[in-house]
This record gives structure tokens, sequence and C-alpha cells, in this order.
């Protein structure tokens, strides 16, 4: 299968990096909304402006959009699917059901397949939730998220007057993980369940307090938990703080028996050194399956929800019944 | 859905309790070769002859057989595949192929959809398998189960000379596992990887250590590993060891990047106060699938890998979407 990336940021490195790993699967090229000469990639992937992309789409089995959610997404999956197979990572969870509308009209209209809203959360995260609570419905499930980069708390913090550069951890509260791993199912607050760290390169003179007490108080990002502000150099930043791994985990417990006195947990766990390329190793997976459904002659919008496991994998179902049930 | 039972072990007991937990799902009866009579049922559901079950095909949405993969599902399945929807928890790996084939041969005669090997593993690890090794193909997987208890094992146990009762542990050598969530993807011999606990009830005056040399040498069940007996009183195996608690993880750590410079690791593990009855509950989830594959028009022999996860789930595709995703 051909597959092309609309976008050429993290996620979208890391799909050209997925791909190589992946011996079903070919890269088209590099979609770029940028001047294509201007682009050095990483494999010395062909670069084609992404005004052009029409004309290439009989030969393009599967594109992987790699943009933001915020604006990006919205405009670009429904445009694009009508005449591609295409893959995102949509990612503001409140919006999924507007954007899924979008891009099944699309999809419909032009007798192709699409798959949003893949990687890990949502994602992979997903389907732990879904397999957990349909197999002990008695139940209640729990999603800790980290340690890792939050890029939208990491933003938020650059925009403090007399910040130059920031990052920070989401970071799971222990004690509140091995309750629930014990399966006490506790309720939790917000600030029982995730700590957040920060760390902040200041300009020079600048008033350290001030900064700190801005980012702590700082509505919906920060002021709900506990959060720690620890001043860097830029070099310090750059030697020990320039990765993005992510990670955490879905537990669900619940319980079985006539009585419920039998107690189960079920728990699907990340440790990832890098977000973005592990995010893109699940899009590639997800490419391989919407190929697979356009020709198996399904129609319009998905999610991995909706994808039978076995289409994601490179092997036979007969290989993976011999091999891996 | 109106869901049958045939067979009442301890699985088949699950599955009654386990359906009195889904609000969509309804017990239509037990199928037993014993005498109905005879059964005294958890919830007081009716019991009937196994012998009449084809008279009422057409009042059955799905039929869930409880019986052993040894001798009886090879026979049942295919045999119960072409009048009813049906699951089964067939679970000797080796032979998995040759059932589908069985199972898939009545199922498209009937016009109806099975799913054989349902339940953990085969079942839930064989999806975590699955989806890991298509999310990272370049990397390892192992399987670790336990701390539970091995039916096979305690009664390979119970066919030693002078044993009047016995139960096995399987235990993951915790070494082993904390090496591979590292990430150190080791080589492990099956001695490192678990070890054997077994308690046993002796006959008055038989000799221990006899039997404790027949359970420690036994080929494939227990020479291989390192195997622990401890003689107990058959009140204390009453009191100690009448559960049936079982679990283990799937671990799967590989790389991404243009290098391999990533490490990833995702486990998928479950903590099981009873086997038979979290067996059944999954069971349950198949048999939703299944009543709504064969109402799509699907037909034949299904696996777990071939279940989109929204069709194992209560809620709709919308619901999924907005509350899960």
């Amino acid at each position: 299968m051909k597959i092309a990336i609309y976008g050429y940021g993290n996620i979208g490195k890391g799909v050209e990096c997925a791909i190589a790993q992946n011996s079903d699967a070919e890269l088209f090229g590099i979609f770029t909304r940028r001047a294509p000469e201007s682009l050095v990639t990483l494999t010395g992937a062909k670069v084609y402006p992404a005004a052009d992309i029409d004309k290439y789409a009989e030969e393009i089995d599967a594109l992987i959009i790699c943009a933001g959610s915020a604006t990006d997404l919205p405009e670009m999956t429904p445009a694009l699917a009508e005449k591609f197979n295409v893959v995102d990572s949509f990612d503001t969870h409140a919006r999924i059901p507007q954007h899924f509308e979008a891009v099944n009209a699309a999809a419909e209209k032009g007798g192709k397949v699409a798959l949003i809203s893949g990687g890990w959360d949502p994602g992979m995260f997903s389907i732990a939730r879904l397999y957990a609570s349909a197999i002990l419905p008695n139940g209640r499930d729990y999603t800790f998220w980290g340690r890792g980069v939050s890029q939208g708390h990491s933003d938020a913090i650059r925009h403090v007057p007399g910040v130059l550069d920031a990052r920070q951890y989401t970071v799971p509260v222990t004690e509140a993980v091995e309750a629930v791993r014990r399966g006490e199912c506790p309720t939790l607050t917000t600030r029982q369940k995730h700590l957040r760290e920060c760390y902040v390169v200041a300009e020079e003179g600048a008033d350290k307090e001030a900064i700190r007490e801005a980012i702590v108080t700082m509505p919906n990002y920060f002021a709900d938990y506990d959060t720690t502000v620890e001043f860097i150099t830029a070099e310090e930043m750059a030697a020990k703080h320039s990765a993005l791994p992510h990670g955490g985990c879905v537990i669900r417990s619940g319980v079985s028996g006539l009585n419920g006195e039998h107690k189960h947990t079920i728990e699907y766990s990340l440790n990832l050194d890098s977000n973005p390329e592990f995010t893109a190793s699940v899009l590639v997976a997800c490419a391989r399956a919407v190929v697979r459904m356009e020709k198996k002659g399904d129609v319009g919008c998905k999610t991995m929800f909706d994808i039978p496991p076995s289409m994601l994998s490179p092997l036979s179902p007969e290989e993976l019944r011999a091999k891996m049930l």
C-alpha cells in the first residue's frame, strides 16, 4: 500500500519512520503547505505542494493527515476525505461527534473510508476502556496519564510574560493509581489523580515569583492541580527536557458472580519514549485497515472502535489464528 | 437478545451470572446432557435436555457452549453451529486452525455466525498481542500467566498415586516480568518465566517423598519448571484453596524512530478473583457481537480478532464516540 503524509511536524516525521518499519507499506511522499524545497525529510522522501494533492489521487492508497486538532483537522480531514482514504489523530474529545459527522459526509460522498481519532488517547486507551466496560459492566474505570510531556500545558506556560521556554510533565499520583489497582474504586478529585511538574526558562531579570504565581493559578490548566515550578537554564532545558515521553494507564475494576463476590482488575498501560512516534505507529496500522476496508466495499467515517483488530495486522487471518490466538 | 447455555460447569454458571449483569441480555435456559431435574441452577433458570435443543432454534439468539476443549468442544461446536449462533472458549491453541475449519463449514452451511476461542487466553491476551505487534512491528512480546490456579496441572497431580486432592498455582517470576517491563527484551527459558507451586492432600500413610518426586519430574507439566510441593490437610485445602483466581500479563516492547532510538512498552494485565466467571463475562460480550454480526448479514466462523470492538458493547456507536473515545 502506498501511503502519503499530509503535514510534516512531529507526527508526520513519526509516520515517515513508521512506514519504513512496515514491509507492506511504501511512502508515496509528503504534502506540505510550506515551500516544498524548504523541507529536509528524514528519509529523503519526495515533497509535494499540498495544493497539488488531487493530481495524485489515483496513486495514493491512504493519506495520513498530520496536523493540529484545534483548527487544521476540522477543515482538512473533511476536505480530503472525499478523494482519499484518510487517517487522522483528531484528539479534541468533546468535538469528536461533530468531526465524525463532517468527515463521514465527505467520505460517503466520495465512496472512501476515513479513520478519525487514531492514536493512543483517543485510540488505544479508548479501545481499552471499551473492551473492559463490555466485559465488566458492573465496574468503574480510571485513566491516568503520564509521566509525560503535555504540549498544551507547556505552550500555556510559554504565554506567561517573562517566560522564554517551558516544559510541563503530567504525573499520575502513585497512591491513587495503587488504590485503583487494588480494586478499591476510590472517588478521586482532579487534584488527587495527577500532579503537574513545570520546568521554566525565564527572561533575565524576570520576577520569578510572579511567573510561578501566574502558572499555578492559571484556570483550566493548573489551578485545580498541585503544581511545582522549577526555574532552569536554557542549556539544562535542551539537555534534559528535549524528548517527548508520555504514557499512562487505563484501569477498570469490576465484579462478577451471583452477588458481585468476585473482583477483577483489567489494566492497559503504555510507557512511551516518544509520544508523536508512537501515535504515528498507530496511525500507520490504521492506514492498513482503512485500505482493506475500502477494498471490502466499506464506506464512510470510522473510529478504532469499528476496526476488527485483524485488519490492523500485516499477517493474514490464518497466520493470526495459528500464531497469535 | 436471548442467550442459552449449553453445559453447566464453572463457566456455564459464570455465564448465568454474567447475563444477569447485562440488561440487553436474557437467559433463555440451560441445556444439559445430565438429567435436567438433577440440576439446581444459581438463578432458578430453566433446564432443558441437551437432546431437545433443536426444538428451540427459533427462540435462541445465541448459544454459549460451556464445555471442555479436549473432547467436548471439537464435537459440540461444529454440531451446533449450523442451527445456532454459537460462542465457545476453545483453548487448545495448537488445534485452533482445525477447530476453526470445522466450525466454519457448519456455520456457513446454516447461515449462522460462530465465535470460537473467546475468553482471556485465547481471547483478550490474543487481542493484546495483535494490537501491540501491529503498532510496534519491530519488537518482542511476552506472556506471563498467574498467579493463578491451573486446572490442568492440578488434575495432573491428582493422578499421582497416593494423592487425594491437589491445587497448582502458576506463578510468574518477578525478576523476569520486571526485566521485560524495563524493555530489556531478555531471552528467557521456560524455567525463568514461571514457577509452579503445588498444594497436595496425601492419603494417610502415603510416601510423601515419592509423591513429591513424581510431581517435580513429570514431563510437560513440571519437569521444566522450578516446582514446590507442600502437603496440607483436606481442611486447609477447603479453607484456603477453593477459589479459582488467575490472571497475568502480555507485555510487548519495541522501538520507533529513524534508527530505533525510542523504546516503547505496551502492557495488558489481568488480576482475576475467578477465572471461569471472567471468561464467562467475555463470552457474553462475544454473544452480543455474534447476534449483531448475523443481523448484519455476516456468516461463518470468527475469532475475537474479527470482531470490531464496538460490537461487544451495549452502547450505540454514537454513545461510544461521545463517551468513551
